[in-house]
């Protein structure tokens, strides 16, 4: 018999991913904080819960992706949350991006409940969920990851074993801190250039060609190019994730200096952001006011 | 007949460029300061000039490739230099990286005795340089370009033209402000999961199945896990570098913030080495002491 | 009838507080996670409390003074906190440094429960707390103030009324900004003088002739020139406000860069530190190793 | 018989400088590249001299107070300049403020042509100057500084003997360092507070009771506070100065990372500056766009 998922948070990768499930066969049940969005799952086949812990209860694996520590506070704890509804032996995969010591706190929380947990984070966009082609992750418990395998591989290509409890998100963390530098110097180096009278595109073409040259930059060039910010990973998301990488760098005595100045970047354009953007909106912090 | 060519300055760099230049049948003159590293070229058939003059004197292009700023005022200036002995007419190429004041300068010094100039450093490293497989930062007139296009092409895979005198060094400086900040990123990330305890192989694992991998950090990343760091792109070369990119933002109004951080660990790390190092030495940062 | 004060938390700063309201004879009631601490205390004429509740209840105004918020957290809530020990219309005062945000919400803790809260750090070190010359920056209203005035004037010579509840810890968190950043600054131009070869005695003799002269940088100039690094402001604790203060900038949106690259500072130091330090120590970043 | 003084540059400071030492009873005579600036100085008794050459030649003492190092080549140098003036066995004292490299330069030519030499800028503002109480940090021999002890104590209340040529320049650019820090310090304080709804005086008024408190905040916090920046100490000068800090830092292997992350956010306002600002217009950082 199939394994029965519940999936709590159908934001941008959520849904994807659980359709993802659907289409692998799955019985899938989600629950979805604003509840409109729980339609085009149930017209896929999806049973609609009416809270996490229903959610839960209808499901071997209880897979939830929301987008910060509070909400996911929100979804696994009290008498309407995930954690009470899941059966002794049951597994928890979280896919949030959080601190690895909330994932460790979640962890605890699990165990006490003979509960099993992985923390389970993501990259690879909505791109990648759409395709099935995430990477994930992943901390716990080598043999849960292998009895999970089926679930994972519904919504993504590579799945990287990485330690124990909280492993996953401390890579997700450093994977991050990557990204947004490798953004923020893209926008220095195009500000530089610009600013000498350079058009940004020369650039854009010898980065192309050289050692330099990223998938991420690729994609996120043209949009800083054409001042064009529509969000796809939001920069209120990555300025997050930075401050968590930050603080994680902080309470384990490792000094980011570079990570630091580029906070303080996306920081400030976000700051004075009126609309929700992309990260690679950073770029607005060159614009002459 | 075959445009003769005179090159100055036999380094990691314009050894292997100037063999290039032989194998693909230009006649060629070298000098080199210290004149030992003129033994290969010479036997691989050069002549070897008494003096950077001598160089240009016998050639239609000379290609000049140093070290730093001063390093070029010495083989072009004075009474022995090249500029002495290019005919008008003749065509300057300088593949070192300099401001693109000096560029500009140097345009000018050229300009007033008849002598065509195109700045034109090149990203690659030596393995680049070695396979003829170059790319060259142009900044000069386009039909010049053209002119030398096949003594570049002797040399490089890619020629792109930026713009006008200092265009070059202006896209060059962009470049590797963007390669210091990647590797930078990948070290403070590195940093980060092993403050953590997960082992930084992890990391480099799941950082090239994502949208963060580059080239760059392909080659870095081993030299970084292992810490080993004999010099391919020497540490002194980028801390050089990274300086006059922030001194041309600095002269035209452009913050450039996690360059300006990221210098001072280069300058952290150059300030306490004992021996010459890769750039990717700057992992030594997060080394405990 | 005087005012009965119950007292938290007799650290560095809160052993001479809870004696200068002795000496001015207010009764005290006083408890101390560490019960030998309260020794001295008790010699001096101070009734020992076994619990923060029972400090509380025998007080009309409970002072609490802890190192973090989780500290505050631990004395404040529970069935032994001093929340359960306060009657309505008794005051609630922490001098603790903690957030904005924390402040506020002690506050509306305090308001269900018909107590009154102000929060009032303090600057002015050991050295003003033994003294009496604290100064206190206050949120909270006004009539609530003037009601304690007496209290605050037996430990401090200078109260701030800054605002509402908040509004002390938003002060105290950009006064120690600047603090920390006037000893980064003392710090990095002692390293650049001494990399020089000019004695750092030299540049301290200057800047106390200098517009940049402050009473923080003649009391920290010395233990850094003697390297000796006792704690008197623990580097600690100065890395956890800096903490603090960036993560209020990121929630509001006020980029604060030169705080961030001097926090990672702090960080580096405190990463390798063996033993507790003054914040003074970020000198150690300079050694060499 | 009085020493004659030779005075080359007339800008905010050097009028001043040279009044001082006309009121003290040095005959003087003056050069300025824009002569209109001499007239106030010869209606004061004042000699005009037509180029730097002729004031040194007219003199035994000649000072040179000038915008940047540009500037100083350019008034010592060529047939005109104040070298080719002064006899063997005179004094050049320099209160530019240039690298110490420049400075050591300086003291070299001088000695090949039998000229003593002292670095000597100063601190404290136009104000100092005016009242001559300007502080001097001054790089030579200790003999010589006794032999124009005289000429400096017209013009200032303090001399500080810093050590060999160069030694005066390195302390000059580590006390501007400080300034320069001391005033990014209390902007981010005060855009900290104001994100929060507190206003800036209140932290004025707390900043002016505590350890932090420095002469050049007291003068700077007003125009902050008014939005008032007409130019006491100019912000290009200062931008300049910290970018001389810089570079001696990274000669000299010593890391200076809240020196680099403010003058970044210097160089972001000068960068839009539309006027001649003072350096506290560094608030214009956090104004919102």
């Amino acid at each position: 018999m199939s394994t029965r998922v519940g999936f709590i948070g159908l934001g941008l990768m959520g849904r994807p991913m659980s359709l993802n499930l659907l289409k692998a066969g799955f019985p899938v049940t989600v629950w979805n904080r604003t509840r409109a969005r729980t339609e085009p799952l149930a017209a896929a086949g999806a049973t609609v819960a009416a809270s996490p812990r229903e959610a839960a209860e209808r499901s071997d694996v209880a897979i939830t992706i929301v987008s910060d520590p509070p909400a996911l506070d929100s979804v696994l704890g009290g008498a309407e949350g995930a954690l009470a509804g899941l059966k002794r032996g049951g597994l928890l995969i979280d896919s949030s991006t959080v601190s690895p010591a909330l994932a460790r706190r979640v962890a605890a929380d699990c165990a006490q409940r003979g509960i099993e947990f992985l923390d389970a984070p993501v990259t690879g966009g909505t791109w990648g969920a759409e395709k099935g082609e995430l990477v994930f992750m992943i901390g716990g418990k080598a043999e849960i990851l292998e009895r999970a395998r089926p679930v994972f591989e519904a919504m993504g290509k590579r799945l990287f074993h990485l330690g124990e409890n909280g492993a996953g998100q401390t890579v997700k963390l450093a994977m991050n801190l990557i990204l947004a530098l490798e953004v923020q110097a893209l926008c220095e180096a195009l500000a530089l250039v610009a600013g000498s009278g350079v058009p940004g595109q020369k650039l854009v073409e010898v980065m192309q060609a050289s050692m330099a040259r990223a998938p991420v930059l690729d994609v996120k060039a043209p949009l800083v190019l054409e001042h064009k910010f529509a969000p796809s990973f939001p920069l209120r998301l990555m300025h997050k994730d930075m401050g968590l990488a930050l603080e994680l760098g902080n309470q384990t005595g490792v000094s980011l200096p570079a990570a630091a100045a580029a906070r303080e970047v996306y920081n400030f354009v976000l700051g004075s952001a009126k609309e929700d953007l992309d990260y690679a909106a950073i770029a607005k912090y060159w614009q002459r006011h």
